[in-house]
Order: C-alpha cells, then structure tokens, then sequence
C-alpha cells in the first residue's frame, strides 16, 4: 500500500468545506505504523484529518485504543453524527463480519475489529481491505469513475491490487482476489516475504527494492556512496532515497530503478493478459516518487500484452495517501445505501 | 486448449441414451485443424459426435462450410430440431454479437461466425472462447459444480483459463479476463509467440515443452536419442512424446517434465495468489498425459501460496477432449433459459 508520510497529527483539511456533518462518513485508515481517519464527503473530500501513530507490539487492545483516540477527534469535530464508518486495514479481512483474519504486519490473527469498533463508537462499522477499499476509490470517485472492468495496482512498501469486473468489485474464495504481488515474475527467483520465491513484491516492493539498493551498494566498492550518504545509513537506504537519487542523476540509482522498472513492466504486462482490464490504475508511493514508472507501463502494455487487451488504458490514481482511507468511507457509505434500498 | 485425439468421423457416441432430440444443444467445438460437433444432453452427455478436419487455409469461408457439414451431420441425426446451438473457437470472441474477433491459428479477425451459422442452420447460435466454455462446463456440470470462485486453467498445446467470481463467468474489458497462458513467469525469458517474452505457455504450453525438447535433444551428443527414435523424428517430437518416454523412464524426459513442472507450480502459485479461487480445475491434453501434475499443484499450492488463499481445492477436470463443446453447448442452453425467463 502507499507509503504515508502525514503528519500524525489532527488538521482541518479543507477550511472551506462545509462540515455538514449529517452527510459524512468517517473514514479510517489502519496502517501497520499509523492510523489516519477523517471526515469524508460523498465526493470523496477529506474534511478534516487525525491521525496517530502506533505500535503493533501493543497487541490488537493497545492498536484499537489508539484508533479509537484517531477516530474520536474526528468526531468530537462533527457537528453531527456521521452517517457510517469505514475502516481500511493492510489484511486479510472478512467484509461481511467485520474480522480481520491475517494482518501480517500487525501480527494479528482473527480479530474482531468491526464489532469492537461499532460497540464503542455505535453506528455501522464497515471493514474491508486496504488495496480493496483504495480500489473502491478510484472506481467509484477517482480516475476510474464509470469504468466496470478495471484493475487498481497498490505499488507501495508492498504489493496490493484488487479488480472490478461486470461493475463489481471482486472478492475471490478468501477475499484476496487481485493480490498480484505474489504472482511469480521470476522462476526460482528471490525469496519474498511470503513462503514463495520470485514474487512481483520481492522485486518491485519498496521493501525489495531497498533491499536490492543495499546488496548493490554492499557488493560493490565505492559505488553508492552518495546513496548511503543521502539517507545516513547503509540500513536507512529506502526506495525513495533510491528515486531521488536517481533525479539526481547518480548513476547506481539508475541501475536500480532501470532494473525495478524492467520487473514492473515484465509483472503489469501480465497481469493486463491475465485480468483484461478497460483500464489500470497505478497507484501508490511508489508512482507519487516515480511518476516515470507510468509512460513506462503503458508503452510496455500497448507493445508487448495480446491484442486487443493491449488497448487497456494505463492511468495514474487520483488518490494518494488517502485513497484506502476514502474508499472504505465510500463502501461504507455504499452499503447504507445498499441496506435502505 | 486441450489437444484433441478424436477421430474426425461421425460416431454414436452413446447407443444407450435416448435421442430426445427436442432437450438437446448441439455443441461445436472449432479448433485450429479439426472441428467436431455433437448432440449434448443436459447433463453434459453427447449423443451424437461429428467430426471434420479442416485446413485453416481455405479461409473463412472454406472453414465454415466444413463446420456446417460436421453440425448438418449431428442435425440429421437428431429426430426433432435441437434447443439451440453452441460454439467454442479458440479465439478472442465477443459474446454478444457472436462474432470472432481475432482467431490467430485460424488467421481469422472479425469474422460474423455467429451470424453465418445462424443464416444457415436457423435457431439461436450462441458463439464462445473454448477456454471461457470449458470452464462453464466444469463449473455447471464438472468437478467445479457449486463452487461460485473456480479458476479453470487449460493446459494444453496453448494455455487458457478462465474464472468464476461471485457465481459469474468473468469477460474482462475485452472478453479474454483469466488468460494466464500469458503472465511473464521469467522475467526476460523465452519468446513466446504473443509479442511478450517469458510468458507462462512459453515454457509449459505443449509447443514450448515441445521446443525446449528438441533444443536439449539437439544440444546434447546422444541424449535423446530414444525420443527421436520414439517420434520418428527430431522435428515430430511432441509434449506427447515427452511424457510417454518420462514414463518409460528416459533421463532426458525425466529433466524436461522436472523442469516442466517447476515452471507450472511456479505459475499456478501466483494464479491462486492472484485470482484467490475457492478451487483450481486443471483439464486439457497435458493433464491427460501427465496425471501427476494435479498432485505436483496442490502441494506447491498448500506449501507456496498465502494463507488461507492456499486452502483452495485443487483437482483434474471432469471433461477433457469434449470440455469446450459441452460448454458451448451449455451456455447456449443457459442462455435460452435465461432468454425465457
């Protein structure tokens, strides 16, 4: 999912929005550092933003307290009581109950984050997956407005994505349809996070591509100097250390992201064969430091995917920080209007 | 697709079925070479089958009038007029219109195949992507009956597959969502014969095992020699031939079909990350010949896939020559039912 780089600090967003609070959403977004919620109007507006950050090691009761403190400041700021309440979380989630499943970051298994929210907040509480609900986003309010077959790709520190097909956003036998940063890019390749080897994520992930910068800084002597020195550490060297040292014209930066850029292409130019979407939206902080990365994408879809999928359109997101984050206040926003129907 | 093994004559395929012609499809199956028709039940049984060789040479015109002696031979069999008519092609096909927009073994692009059968036979003539029609197959009548999140994958001398979501056949933006055969599984590996490179089909298709065969024949003195001995010639060893000599227990097939199904988990790993499919039908010629590919999946799947994606059910197809005519054959019969309801 996207990198976030909000201050973990309350603001009022937009100073000239209306803060009808009687036509807003709370919008949660529970990262695996941070928690960020906020007001969210119908046009996916962000009235006003709070955010903490927080510790996995204090167990699900110390995460929840603190999205609790995030999502009351919020509402505390509301005239009124918000309509619902959407919550995105980097997991494995249940959408019909609530219950996050798996979130590998968080360590959590099986818990039972909608019901304990909706008891000490009231009201609906809807909980979905982060690259589902950054999906919803765009498809509903962003770039992929009025598109029913499009794909959304998340290239964040991880890999997420999710696909909308016949106008519906798919959920799979686990709820983890469109999770292609575990396709296998490279045969025998790298070992990911995940129990499999040569994964789209072990390549292309920020993780991996920090990874990939310091093994080449390590192997080889006097290059990469001004990368260490750019982020003041061999261990603090990140992905977007690595792209802004590539803008800056440093010369292993270029290998890097040349050779990142080769892996993107070779995993989007099969995922486009794989899921014939209208239309792929790249997303992420990944695009927001290599807004190249897109012409290179779409070039490589119009010369190298089967005709006609090769005609997808190939598109940045409208959403950055908050597209998670807004997406689950628009589901949840849906959803009201699905049950009053 | 599947390779086809059946003899192109006319055969009463069942002597004990009733020809109550007035509950039968005839489906037709038109593939690269060979077209085969017949009178299915509403079990997926065939009654009836018709068989033609055709020569993709003469045209569309020359194709289908071999297509409409193999359908007029079942027709005449039939006692009363069958319900409707199913086609698979192994093409980019628009279902609505019945149209074959882009059929690369035929050398066929926007061909009115629905709109000719139906001028000629009379009724309705529903036209369909063969791997899309096995899937239904195998989904309403198969192993997959029930399941509304399969994968279907057709391993075969090319590669399709196809997905059921939320108890729906997808289409993608184009008609051509699930075609995996063309994921890059190494990056900047083998060509394949779409304008990708390392795609999956590429090293796993029956003409890419084929390939990779006779280049490790060619390069080294005096292996393989059996295979050649065995297709009674270099150029005229098969994926068939492969399995058969892996079978008898040749050192050099033994290497291919290990490295063949290292390619192959490494694929359907990442499909089952990606797609998240409740279950994942293998059919096709290759699954036929090599039952021990089932086995090799699930346990790459259970092992290599995320938690709980790799809980998917992995299992052979119910159908394996006949999968994409019963499917026609099936969702022109499904059609009809919906068209009256």
């Amino acid at each position: 999912m996207p990198s976030r780089r909000g201050e973990a600090k309350s603001r009022r967003t937009n100073p000239s929005a209306s803060a009808r609070s009687s036509e807003l959403v709370l919008g949660i977004d529970l990262g695996a550092t941070k928690v960020v919620s906020a007001l969210v109007a119908a046009d996916g507006t962000a009235v006003y933003h709070s955010g903490r950050h927080l510790h996995a090691n204090d167990g699900p009761g110390g995460v929840i307290a603190t999205v609790l403190q995030a999502a009351r400041r919020c509402l505390d700021f509301a005239e009124d009581r918000p309509l619902a309440i959407g919550v995105a979380v980097a997991a494995q989630v249940d959408p019909r109950t609530g219950t996050v499943i798996h979130a590998p970051n968080l360590g959590w298994r099986d818990v039972a984050l909608g019901r304990r929210l909706a008891d000490e907040l009231g009201g609906a509480v809807h909980v979905v997956n982060d690259a589902r609900a950054a999906t919803f986003a765009e498809w509903k309010l962003g770039t992929g407005r009025g598109i029913d077959d499009l794909f959304y790709l998340a290239l964040g520190t991880g890999i997420g994505g999710s696909a909308v097909f016949n106008g519906r956003l798919i959920e799979g036998g686990t709820h983890a349809a469109g999770e292609v940063g575990h396709l296998t890019i490279v045969s025998g390749g790298r070992k990911c996070h995940c129990p499999n080897w040569g994964c789209f994520e072990a390549y292309v992930g920020g993780w991996a591509i920090a990874q990939r910068a310091r093994e080449a800084i390590g192997s080889e002597f006097g290059a990469g100097r001004a990368l260490v020195e750019r982020a003041g550490a061999l261990e603090a060297v990140t992905a977007e250390t690595v792209f802004r040292a590539y803008h800056a014209g440093d010369p292993l930066a270029r290998r890097i992201v040349t050779e990142t850029e080769r892996f993107l292409t070779d995993a989007t130019v099969g995922i486009v064969n794989a899921f014939n979407p209208s239309m792929l939206i790249l997303g992420g902080g990944l695009v927001a430091g290599m807004p190249e990365f897109v012409p290179a994408v779409e070039g490589a879809v119009r010369a190298r995917c089967q005709p006609p999928a090769s005609g997808a359109r190939v598109v940045s997101a409208r959403f950055t920080e908050d597209a998670a984050m807004v997406g689950a206040a628009a589901l949840a926003r849906d959803r009201l209007r699905g049950s009053r129907e």
